[in-house]
């Protein structure tokens, strides 16, 4: 999306952006403006139900916070009422604390400015899939992932012009010890792309390693005084959040960094088996974990997140892409509205184990709703397979040309005089065709989407070219993309500080798997 | 969905809905009873620009009708101005034509009474693909197809609960001369259907035969004074009307049946290369056919159609499942409401020629977007491959998975207090899981939606069973399907007459490939 305002657009909010425009000195190309309102599944009286039920959730039954003592304390003094770890809200008490200091969007900084992205409003950032152990591709099928495989999934974010944000752990790189990989994995962030990133979660001191390489970056003070990473906090629903999220979430928020807190429920298992049901306790657990980062540092960037998937009551299974999900998600987006926060949901999710039609149909089904739903930060919109078990090559630029779609549906429709087209019906007339109209010949480069992997010739032509398959059009554009790969610039002296850092660290502990 | 308004829904249109079950004595499980809103683009702004355009298009350029002297001739009397074969219409002139007498809905009576289908206001009615030639299948690959196919899809679409209709030319069949087929095709519908299906529209003969036959199953004067079929009309867009066209709407207007006046566009060749100078078009035709339409018989049942797909810049071929398609539905459904009218798109279109993943995110992006717009009857909702070229077996039931997925996401929320499941999270608490909790045991049955197409077993379930993908799932399903075929009672004396009637008829004239 450009940030000139150059086309007259049908629904508002241009006023907010512009404002947002003068505080933050991005470039909105960076990320998607919204020009399309969103879909508001519930009316205000359903939304003040499930409102009214999450007070009562936290009220009542309340939240655990495990083996985290110093979370404890502070919720205690914030008036809530705590038992053992059970922590239990007067009614109106989250919301009241959230709203007080929360940000309704942040920035969160690239390396490159021109790459930074806005978190909230109107704004969509689209990121790639997260936390699988194993990858896949046509040509060597599943495989367990290794750091390779994570460098190319962040070099083919990078090149990916619909896709916003670098992520996280974009795979496992299950060939470095679990206790060192985080230096990698944000190294290779930090070196390979210049959009922006995450920082890991899966232990407080690797958190404060991402902070302190991302110090080596960006510089200490800026760290401090902005946002440079947002990070994913997952809640262990039910109603539960333990002292490895707390303890990263605490380290992050202290340093100003964001937090997306994420109830991870698969409907059925770890939520009731409704989709009003679940909202609650989404909402429930949102108000919890923002809460407490609330309370750790007031104005600490936060997002409300969810994820949510229904689970097959035949077998146990996570299923994806179907109603269920959907409609819990356009019902989480409004509820984080309501609340003011930003929003986080997934993206291309799937169930498929290959990137067939069964992946397609569920990839769709998802970012369509999180596109309409008014998703801020779109986590897993490129890769995504087999739930979350395996990041997928051909899948992952499938589901970067489907986000690029996603990026031209939220710019709406051009309403200006060129939009409008009538001259071009003037000149055309009945019978005729626009194709050589002077009209189309001054606006078709920019009149319509362009996938990269669609197939739109003709029978004979497409068994002429090998009757190939999505997926395999998919095989060759991933191959040609890290063939043409070329490293965005980056300051020798800081590079060779990242590695200095992450050398010294990792000589300080041993090599450990969990 | 079921007719009995057992829960409590988040959105309104309760009343509405409760006053057309008064008049029309039809089971809802025919159809779907939208509860969620319907996605509105763009703003009353911009849509009164539209309509005022639309106008201009009327009034200035015009529309020509072909061939068919008896339109202008009504036209005229009606206060157009005629020039030659163009068409102008005076500002406000067809709205006011088409209000002053064109239904909001309508009920298409089925001869099983069971399956007769409201269409229009929160109805959705989801309909087999459309006008193939060729089909498709995973053992033989892409043919022409025969009669034995057409009777294979129709028994298809009276075997998925998910869709409500039997269609129209669900594929052509090839086999059978151009200008008997309709006889074979409105039998089969008959035959080995009990669904409500589409009259002939390649001929205004054909229509009388589409009537004739009715006429033998539900009776003269109940075909008189009912609709018994919906039949698509298509514009030459740009802004024309042809003679065939023109004559089977005619024929189908003076016997009371309903039929959808669709402008059929690909953007950039036969409309301008913007969403909303396409919108523009769409409405200026639509409004023509459909005042024609009421003037031929006022009150006679019609339906806003759209058909619209964008075309490649590059080659010039027609593109399925993009964003700027999509605009153009949400806009074209918001100005048929507007206007007072049942709204037809298409569903699971695409350009892909097989069920691959392409297929699977155009037909995907199609549907949610039609269901969101808040279609009335989604033509094209299953089968649809290379750009409607092939009807595939594969796709056929796979779409049929996911329109029963577009049925649980219209159905929307229950706000029920089973559906709040308040004593759920108080029964399972912080950290445990529902999957045996009372709640949960009581209502998974219903819970969420089943595929039958997905695969959601473990990887390593998945290969041990073939790792098969959902296409190769989906030729076992088709299989069986037809394997369990069991035909609909049907009068034997019908079933006598309706054949001697098609036998005399045949032998009147000579085939003819035409």
């Amino acid at each position: 999306m450009s940030s000139t305002p150059r086309k007259r657009r049908a629904s508002g909010g241009r006023e907010a952006r512009r404002t947002a425009r003068r505080q933050a000195p991005v470039s909105t190309a960076a990320f998607i403006d919204r020009e399309i309102p969103c879909f508001n599944l519930l009316n205000d009286e359903a939304l003040e139900t499930i409102e009214h039920n999450a007070d009562t959730v936290l009220e009542e039954i309340g939240i655990e916070f495990r083996d985290f003592p110093e979370a404890l304390e502070l919720l205690r003094n914030a008036g809530a009422d705590i038992n053992g770890e059970r922590v239990r809200f007067p009614r109106g008490l989250c919301r009241s604390i959230i709203q007080a200091s929360a940000p309704a969007e942040y920035t969160q900084h690239a390396r490159n400015p021109e790459r930074s992205v806005i978190i909230g409003g109107d704004r969509t950032v689209l990121v790639p899939a997260y936390g699988s152990p194993f990858v896949r591709d046509l040509d060597s099928g599943r495989r367990y992932a290794t750091l390779e495989d994570f460098q190319n999934f962040v070099k083919l974010a990078y090149m990916s012009p619909a896709l916003h944000h670098s992520g996280g752990t974009v795979c496992e790189p299950v060939d470095i010890p679990v206790n060192k990989r985080h230096f990698d994995m944000v190294y290779s962030h930090l070196k390979y792309s210049d959009k922006p990133f995450m920082g890991s979660v899966t232990h407080p001191e690797r958190a404060e390693d991402s902070v302190a390489m991302a110090k080596i970056v960006f510089g200490d003070d800026f760290v401090e005084e902005n946002t440079v990473m947002t990070s994913l906090i997952n809640a262990n629903s039910p109603l539960t959040f333990d002292a490895t999220m707390l303890g990263a979430a605490t380290v992050y928020a202290r340093h100003n960094q964001a937090t997306m807190i994420s109830p991870f429920l698969l409907a059925g298992a770890m939520s009731p088996v409704t989709v009003a049901g679940t909202a609650t306790q989404i909402l429930a657990e949102a108000l919890a974990g923002i809460t407490y980062v609330q309370l750790v540092r007031p104005g600490a960037p936060v997002i409300f997140g969810t994820f949510a998937a229904a689970v097959s009551m035949q077998s146990g299974a996570p299923t994806f892409g179907t109603p269920e999900p959907s409609l819990i998600l356009y019902a989480a987006a409004q509820l984080a509205r309501r609340l003011g926060l930003p929003f986080r949901s997934g993206g291309a999710l799937c169930a498929s184990k290959i990137p067939d039609a069964q992946a397609a149909y569920e990839s769709a089904n998802t970012m369509q709703t999180a596109a309409l739903a008014g998703v801020n930060f779109m986590l897993h919109a490129a890769g995504w397979l087999e739930g979350g078990l395996a990041m997928g090559y051909e899948k992952f630029v499938m589901d970067a040309d489907q986000a690029g779609m996603i990026a031209a549906l939220l710019g709406g429709v051009d309403m200006s005089d060129a939009g409008l087209a009538m001259d071009a019906m003037r000149e055309v007339g009945p019978g005729s065709h626009f194709l050589g109209a002077s009209h189309t010949r001054a606006h078709f480069e920019k009149a319509f989407y362009r996938s990269k992997i669609a197939d739109n010739n003709s029978f004979e032509q497409w068994e002429l070219e090998g009757s190939m398959d999505a997926a395999q059009r998919a095989n060759g554009i991933w191959k040609r993309m890290l063939n043409d790969y070329e490293l965005p610039p980056l300051d020798p002296a800081i590079d060779e500080a990242l590695l200095d850092f992450v050398a010294r660290r990792k000589a300080e502990f041993p090599d450990q798997n969990y």
